[in-house]
């Protein structure tokens, strides 16, 4: 535990050389498919974080606001995708981001496209935003006139370039098996392939594929049927990753150490200090059980195996309840730190906004 | 909606004569019953609006961690109590604030007691915490032996002032009545007092108590059998007070405003810039319904009344997405704005971090 004196808060504890692993390995998939590797960085959100991904050739980045894409810009990124529908009361940060940087901006409704062809003073390139599945938002991929009507309203306006067709299967967040995930995979595919060709029938030549969510990404090997991936939980995974099958447990690079503040020995529940304002209230059900996190201890080179039969079971805004085993129970004192491997790392990350690395 | 033409992105909008008749409101009842009004500072974190409590003669108040307690005492606060249990590997940031300001500390296992007793260097008081049914920290109520124990070492600590037993019966938070929050406001008073005679009966003489759930403290009128309040959510209430009673519709506070980037004609859904990074995942069943957030219109006073049949269906990072009526649907156009009121307003004010008065 001596790497863990100094911690006497919630602290968010990062394993580099398991977040370079994960960064290589989506990057050598992506080079061997012949695709384009944009990393989603909104997991991170960290501009020393993003340096790691230049020594893979990662050129281009996905962020999920124009805020993020200002911060990213001006730490050296010049081709930006902003993977959320474009919202145009932020037209003077598009502007502003457009005459610096390569903008790559989504859109799915004319309102948009029209708003952003009189109002856009520099180039940007769009990408309209299908949904193949997630329902959350997006065009629908078989609403093909829809589309096709969109794409020649785009490549009608002066300042608007058209870059193809983009999505996002978050469905795949829920699958419970690898064999589901590969046919979220083959079927979002054979969507945008459909939707592609029906452009190309009306006249629309240069059209590219993005497709973007970790789960697919990760068990996916061969992606050269697209022109684009976009994942970006990957780099440091969690929980809920580990649960659906995208990665293993020595995938997953962060855990937040939290300190131990009481112990109750009648229904063997030990309080730590790292509450919902540290973890989020995400969750996941495992054998009917309501799961906050999961437990390793603290080791000299970061944190051991998840403890089985022990996990975060309630969180409120500062406190941390963990179920414990009779093992873990006994040889806990208050003061010793537990750490808690996050089950959706993107908003944890987002609350804790500081990192520690292990070394 | 002139109020909010510079709004490009979800922003937090408080109104501040709401929350003012809402301190007005308790600090009066605390008042009327001869007991100290100790506000928890968790929800709002503004020293801005900490300063609003001083019109109401508020000397001392409430936070959760000692990292807000010198964020406080920067802010001229010399009396404040952390209401978490000690957290002993901050015990530099203890003797910091202790050399300052009044400091006020819970405790509830002889281990902590034992190393503050050891490492303190100025005078704090100690509050025993008491768990009077909502089970998530705190000595049982009826465990008085182990109660007596620690007080009996408290006092034997020439650092540590003994001041009394604190409670938070946050289980009123679950209440669907407001009869069963009374009920557990007299509940928690009986086995407050229970523990006190104890505790006199063994020879300690000074005994404060201190409640401070706002479910209680907003419904009760008459606190004369404690000696100290501390609610915090009461500030600013929220759709979750709402559902259970301890406010009127016209007492929340805050609202965000999201802007509208997408709609869905197909299944009624408005798609909001707003998600879990700005509201929270808190959400509570309604109909059997999962609600993430109620939905309000833009008024140039603030925000309409809540729309029926309106609500967050689902947040991811970024995205809310909105169930619309038929009404809503068809006159929101996209660049609109929809106010959002948050169902737990502590979370979704530690996220925002920012405020825009209507003002």
């Amino acid at each position: 535990m001596d790497n863990f004196q100094d911690i006497v808060k919630p602290t968010l504890i990062l394993n580099k050389e398991r977040a370079l692993r994960n960064i290589e390995r989506i990057a050598s998939k992506a080079r061997k498919s012949g695709v384009r590797f944009r990393p989603h960085f909104k997991t991170h959100q960290s501009a020393e974080i993003g340096e790691w991904f230049k020594e893979f050739n990662v050129k281009g980045i996905t962020v999920s606001s124009l805020d993020m894409a200002i911060y990213f810009a001006k730490n050296g990124w010049n081709d930006i995708t902003v993977a959320f529908p474009a919202n145009i009361r932020e037209l003077k940060k598009m502007n502003h981001l457009a005459e610096q940087i390569q903008l790559n901006l989504l859109v799915e409704s004319k309102e948009t496209v029209q708003y952003l062809a009189q109002n856009l003073k520099s180039a940007v390139n769009i990408w309209i935003k299908i949904d193949t599945g997630y329902r959350r938002t997006g065009i629908q991929w078989d609403h093909f006139e829809e589309i096709a009507q969109l794409t020649k309203q785009i490549e009608q306006a002066s300042s608007l370039t058209f870059s193809g067709i983009l999505t996002h299967s978050g469905h795949s967040y829920k699958a419970v098996l690898k064999q589901e995930i590969k046919e979220i995979y083959s079927d979002t595919v054979s969507k945008m392939k459909q939707v592609k060709e029906r452009l190309i029938s009306t006249g629309t030549e240069r059209i590219e594929i993005s497709i973007g969510d970790t789960p697919c990404c990760s068990i996916v090997e061969d992606f050269s049927e697209v022109d684009e991936i976009r994942p970006g939980n990957f780099v440091f995974y969690d929980v809920m990753q580990l649960a659906i099958g995208s990665c293993s447990e020595e995938d997953i690079a962060v855990a937040i150490a939290c300190p131990v503040v009481a112990k109750h020995e009648d229904r063997h529940e030990i309080v730590i200090y790292g509450g919902a304002v540290h973890l989020s209230k995400d969750s996941i059900m495992e054998n009917r059980k309501r799961i906050f996190g999961k437990i390793a201890l603290p080791t000299p080179t970061g944190w051991s195996s998840i403890l089985p039969d022990c996990y975060v079971c309630a969180l409120s805004q500062e406190h941390g309840i963990v179920k414990a085993t009779d093992d873990l129970f006994g040889k806990t004192k208050i003061g010793d730190l537990l750490m808690v491997l996050p089950i959706h790392s993107c908003l944890t990350v987002d609350l804790m906004q500081e990192y520690h690395t292990i070394e």
